[in-house]
């Protein structure tokens, strides 16, 4: 990396530091910004400090928003009664890209992982928790990852939510649609069978 | 793409319009720079603009430069009697990377493409003659890409600098080392064989 000149050394650096950027990616993303019209260049520099700025947490469902509210929760036509509680804002997005889910969501921004040190409280919990107390929620999907962190955050929260009478429910394991039988693992195969559905 | 709010959705399409990245992709980094600190972020926003002001070309080799003059052209070390020619400022630093090179640069910034309407007047080809004047330089090596404008280009090039009387090469054509004879393509292994050499 000799003679990068220190401006295009510091851009290559930072995009280094995203996730999945190694380092001629990374050169080659900084020499495409640098051959970027200076009005491009400043659209790009300006939407990263706005989305900073301007993004926060909706104060319902705790998914990123522009305003107070997300625009979900803002949406009269969606069904409040129905919460699907999911990791990540990205992963509401993989779930909304369905176009068959009517309900809102709850975003926890993680899973537990002692691990990591990640306990109950450092999620968004008990955001979920005030939002069960008016009695207009009658089911909560649990959308967590089938990971052990995953099922063991939606272990833990169908237990804390079971006393207060609400429905939960959980994604279905099995084959993914268009998969192969032969690549698919033992331990998703056994799901597929155990839920095998009347055809 | 539903639901994701404005200032983050400018950010993903920010980032769809680097190359090699998709939308899955920009989603991901779009996220990360979301979580960053908000130092960071700023950090992230300035080093795209500050690239973008202060790097000019060098006035000499027309490579990236914070300076009127490029760091290699500013080098007393550097061997300034050979010229090594190509394309892009990231070729010269593909050439820096095997430290064997002790000479300097020359960017064309380009290639000569009649398809995509670029001609000789459009690369920094004055700039190269100026530099062949003053008796100083005695070799130029041609180090465009082994492709068909690449090809082009240089033999353009070798043709116009002829005529000054200074030796014109080329990087060696052959079979990448480390590589496999069996996956080597017809041309590559013909050129190898022609520029055989005595063992």
């Amino acid at each position: 990396m000799a003679y990068h000149v220190a401006p295009l050394q510091r851009l290559v650096e930072q995009f280094e530091r995203l996730p999945g950027i190694g380092s001629k990616t990374a050169q080659r993303l900084a020499y495409f910004v640098l051959n970027m019209s200076e009005e491009r260049a400043k659209e790009f520099s300006d939407a990263i400090l706005q989305a900073h700025k301007t993004i926060r947490r909706c104060e319902i469902c705790c998914n990123f928003s522009d305003k107070e509210k997300c625009p979900i929760c803002r949406d009269e036509a969606r069904d409040k009664s129905v919460i699907c509680v999911v990791e990540t804002p990205r992963d509401a997005i993989a779930i909304e890209g369905t176009g068959e889910y009517k309900g809102t969501y709850h975003v926890l921004h993680g899973v537990i992982s002692p691990l990591s040190g990640i306990g109950p409280d450092q999620l968004c919990i008990k955001e979920l928790l005030s939002r069960l107390n008016n009695g207009e929620v009658s089911e909560v999907i649990m959308a967590t990852n089938p990971t052990v962190e995953g099922e063991a955050t939606a272990m833990y929260l169908s237990r804390l939510l079971k006393p207060l009478g609400i429905r939960i429910t959980r994604l279905a394991y099995g084959i993914p649609v268009g998969g192969d039988l032969e690549y698919a693992d033992d331990v998703t195969l056994a799901r597929a069978l155990e839920g095998r559905s009347e055809l």
